[in-house]
């Protein structure tokens, strides 16, 4: 049986684009043999729409556009594809999340999700109830179980503890299932495509049954889908892969065997990697960072996984545009290595001609900063203009004499020029229609060493997820692909880390150095780890009790930030929720 | 059995201070007879604890604070304390929303919640695995029924529809209960309170048992929690109500009977008011509104419930700033409805001498605005301030005019203006330690008729959830019910709203008359009616298109926006997540 893993790269709510897509993928995959087509979790509307399911107008929509492919596809091919039920039981839930599988003009069969995540970044319990069994379907002579991404996540053999209820994999098998076909909408985290590609192959092997899996691609606010869509045969061997950080159709024969030599079994016990034993439901996802510390540092990612980073940032910066509405972008470059970082992914996304870096200087930027800014947009292609600020902080100082009168400057005369230079970014934004960029990491946001309505402005936070020293590590990476015109300027990479707000300011003088500080905010932001825990593994305590300090005391910073796209475990924004008017230790 | 309702307000993270609450309220009941002390939901930890439930340091305080109130209460009174449960199981969520009953030194019985909200404001799937079945204690010769807040929303004969699974009051009756307590954390708005009352009235008639009611008061971050614990008798008849909005302890004599002639079902009767028989599992919490469209006007709420919002916003902002370590506060002044109005909030919340008003003029403004300011802040008898901002303006347009040469002046100059106004205000903000309160109404926000970083600025947004018409009423309420000095300028009532960010503005320039779009607001926002159901009901098509284009090209700002106080059925913020990339119709 020839299956199409069809990875589309859907619009939320927009229905008629997103039937138009699932149409030309399976039109694609007709037309290479496909005896049927396999989407990703929620295609006809994109994932996550939120509390856009709870509009009665927009459920109506999607149904349109259910019975349009219904219709549209009754000639070209049977389809899978993700979608909502209604239910009729006012117990619970409205809705089921679904998949509805298509096949010559008719609804041939109807799967629910079993499994609904709730943590991090989901919150399917708020919309959805979940199946009380999951649905086996006979098509061409084969059993197909249908499963929904969350479905498959819940192998008790690799997770080592159960994390829910009874397993539907076991229950599908268990009636009869010849094959587990998966639909997903499973965003990007790094590393995390390692992790699936063992469990779901681990999963393969287990059940002795071929495994399919069609993984949406794209970017959809904070969140980038990955896609590389999966195939495994009943030996857990990988049968194919889909691509990477964009849309495919991969045409897979599903009960073949894959000609690899080693199964992903093997691959375990050759690498000796097991996940913690103590993992519990909420701890799952972060089971790769166990992964990853037994292989290298804390928070270096390896190369392919730098790489990874670069082309996830790449697509939800672009996406977030395009879906927005937006062709061009703004950001300043103060010379800096974040703002030149995101310069280069901005030059990648939009195009280099429809750049504009600003570079905005006061009293205390070095000469060098100007030159580094410059060599950055010149580097790129992009735009650039020079805006002083020395004028406008002067037109403010003036104005606040009298009622600053008696005090001495402090963080308050810092922040007025943060937040000029966010005045003259929204300017361009809004007399142009750029989007406007914002070029702060996961250090700064996590300490609070940012500006609340200065540097914090912008649309989208592209690099607000990457440490300060993965910002170091994706930047020689960038150069590092382009050995030819390295996109980051060597001076940004290698001068010491400043904000300019005073004179002789560098970060390191109200910050641990970025490696350690970087170590403790990863131990507490995404393993949840506490400052006796750090201490007692050996970490300074007046430093650990300062940073977890700045942690807390800038809570409501974060809840005014742009949206940041995720790129690990745990990112501030729509996973992480915690109270701003709480008791700081 | 004499029963006290003790109604604390805890800080989320303040184990000492909210066990040091407890044990006041506890000796206090002891005083005044009480044999047992009834809590709220979480009062140990405070509630919504979000993701700090996620820190196994914060789990451990928790632990230890039940120790405390274990030991410390022993030869006090015996308690229901809200708190935690951690769970053994692998299977679920590590955790259960629970209360603890302490007696003698001893936990004498624990009880789990088992219906989860996980809706508007609620995620509580996301941490909580819900109980098998609710638990019933022997205390003084009597058989007790623990639930906890939700466990008594699920009345099929209130609700019409059933809206969970088994109801976890008829099983504790089954079992013998001869009163049913209920530990709440259930955050006020508009009309809730008389809604529960009915229910809660409705739900101890039929059952033939007392119920007995603690809820939660003051405000953590958007949520205000209003107290008012009930006691109702077995016919349903109330028995007692806990102090609105201030903490307090009610000693009730749980198996009395009430001297009320009427019974919460004759008062339904007698009013005609019934639920609507379509409501969902969503919609219940915005059953209020049914009721309130049937008494009056959709939008403007009757007498009682101005007093309400105002007694609500001024404990929402007290305890904001308490919780958060501010004691000042600061505002822009604009001689305009919403800032006045805010001011006055202010001045009861802060005391007047710690309120600052800063009125910041530029061409734009109308003469009678900076007299309408001042007037204000005399009113009020909070500092005043001008600042100026055209030379600020002049100095922004300098710099700006090489690169908006060529191109007229647009939304990109009105909104210099306001961000000029934002970073002074954060000046003085940073400089003084105020906490800036940000002015913005929910009409303004839900069009978007605001600007990003500029009088958006702000730690807490006041009144960013009353409509415009209701900021109307308020504030004629404030005046009317200090007739000898009516804190709101007639004037700032009286003329024609305008932002004065180009010549001759006014906001009706741009928006349809706030009756009429706040008439639409409600029905979108809060009912969930689309543009064709508004359509349906005789609202002008074009204006109805034009408005919910509005709402949905805002909704990137609202991301951005401080937290807003919560006095509607759904309010921007935690409890209203849309997507920002998604296709606008």
């Amino acid at each position: 049986m020839k299956i199409a893993l069809c990875q589309i790269n859907p619009t939320i709510g927009d229905f008629d684009g997103n039937c138009a897509r699932i149409e030309s993928a399976a039109r694609e995959a007709k037309s290479r043999g496909a005896e049927l087509g396999l989407f990703s979790e929620m295609c006809v509307m994109g994932y996550p729409a939120r509390d856009l399911l709870e509009k009665p107008a927009f459920l109506d929509a999607h149904d349109r556009a259910i019975e349009r492919l219904r219709e549209s596809l009754a000639n070209v091919l049977p389809v899978i594809v993700g979608g909502v039920k209604r239910r009729n039981s006012h117990v619970g839930k409205p809705l089921h999340n679904s998949c509805i599988f298509l096949a010559g003009g008719k609804v041939i069969a109807i799967g629910d999700k079993c499994l609904l995540p709730t943590y991090d970044v989901f919150d399917e319990d708020r919309y959805f109830t979940e199946a009380d069994a999951p649905t086996l379907v006979e098509f061409s002579g084969r059993k197909i179980g249908l499963t929904i991404c969350e479905d498959c996540w819940n192998d008790k053999d690799f997770w080592i503890d159960r994390i829910y209820r009874t397993d539907p994999i076991d229950t599908l098998v268990a009636h009869g299932a010849e094959i587990i076909v998966n639909l997903s909408a499973s965003p990007y985290h790094i590393g995390k495509h390692e992790i699936k590609t063992r469990m779901l192959g681990a999963l393969a092997k287990k059940h002795r049954r071929p495994l399919l899996y069609a993984n949406q691609v794209g970017g959809n606010d904070d969140l980038i889908f990955d896609g590389r869509s999966l195939a495994f045969d009943a030996e857990g061997r990988l049968l194919a892969t889909g691509p990477g950080f964009e849309e495919g159709v991969v045409i897979v024969d599903a009960f073949a065997k894959a000609p690899y030599v080693t199964t992903i079994g093997e691959e375990l016990e050759r690498t000796g990697i097991t996940l913690s034993p103590d993992a519990d439901l909420i701890d799952v996802m972060n089971a790769d960072m166990e992964l990853s510390e037994r292989e290298g540092p804390v928070i270096e990612p390896v190369d392919t996984e730098l790489e990874e980073v670069h082309r996830a940032l790449v697509l939800g910066t672009r996406d977030y545009a395009r879906k927005c509405g937006f062709k061009t972008a703004v950001l300043g470059l103060s010379g800096g290595i974040d703002s030149a970082l995101v310069a280069a992914i901005a030059a990648e996304a939009f195009g280099p001609a429809n750049v504009t870096g600003v570079a905005m200087p006061s009293r205390y930027n070095a000469e060098q900063s100007l030159i580094d800014a410059r060599e950055s947009a010149a580097r790129l292609g992009i735009n650039f203009h020079v805006i002083p600020i020395e004028a406008i902080v002067g037109a403010f100082n003036t104005e606040l004499a009298p009622v600053f009168a008696g005090r001495k400057p402090d963080v308050a005369e810092e922040n007025i020029q943060a937040r000029i230079r966010g005045v003259l970014m929204m300017a361009l934004s809004n007399k142009f229609g750029h989007l406007l960029l914002t070029t702060g990491n996961k250090s700064e946001l996590a300490t609070g060493y940012c500006t609340l309505y200065g540097d914090m402005c912008g649309g989208l936070a592209v690099i607000s997820d990457l440490y300060k020293t993965m910002v170091y590590s994706l930047s020689r990476h960038l150069n590092a692909i382009k050995p030819a015109n390295p996109p980051i300027p060597i001076s940004s990479i290698e001068k010491a880390p400043t904000a300019e707000l005073r004179a002789n300011q560098k970060d390191q003088d109200s910050l641990p150095p970025y490696d350690l500080l970087d170590t403790i905010l990863k131990r507490v932001i995404e393993k949840r780890e506490s400052a006796e825990d750090l201490i007692a593994k050996g970490y300074d305590a007046s430093t650990v009790k300062r940073v977890l300090r700045l942690i807390d005391i800038s809570e409501y910073k974060r809840r005014q930030a742009a949206p940041g796209l995720k790129v690990t475990t745990k990112a501030f924004g729509t996973g992480r929720r915690i109270p701003i008017a709480q008791k700081i230790p």
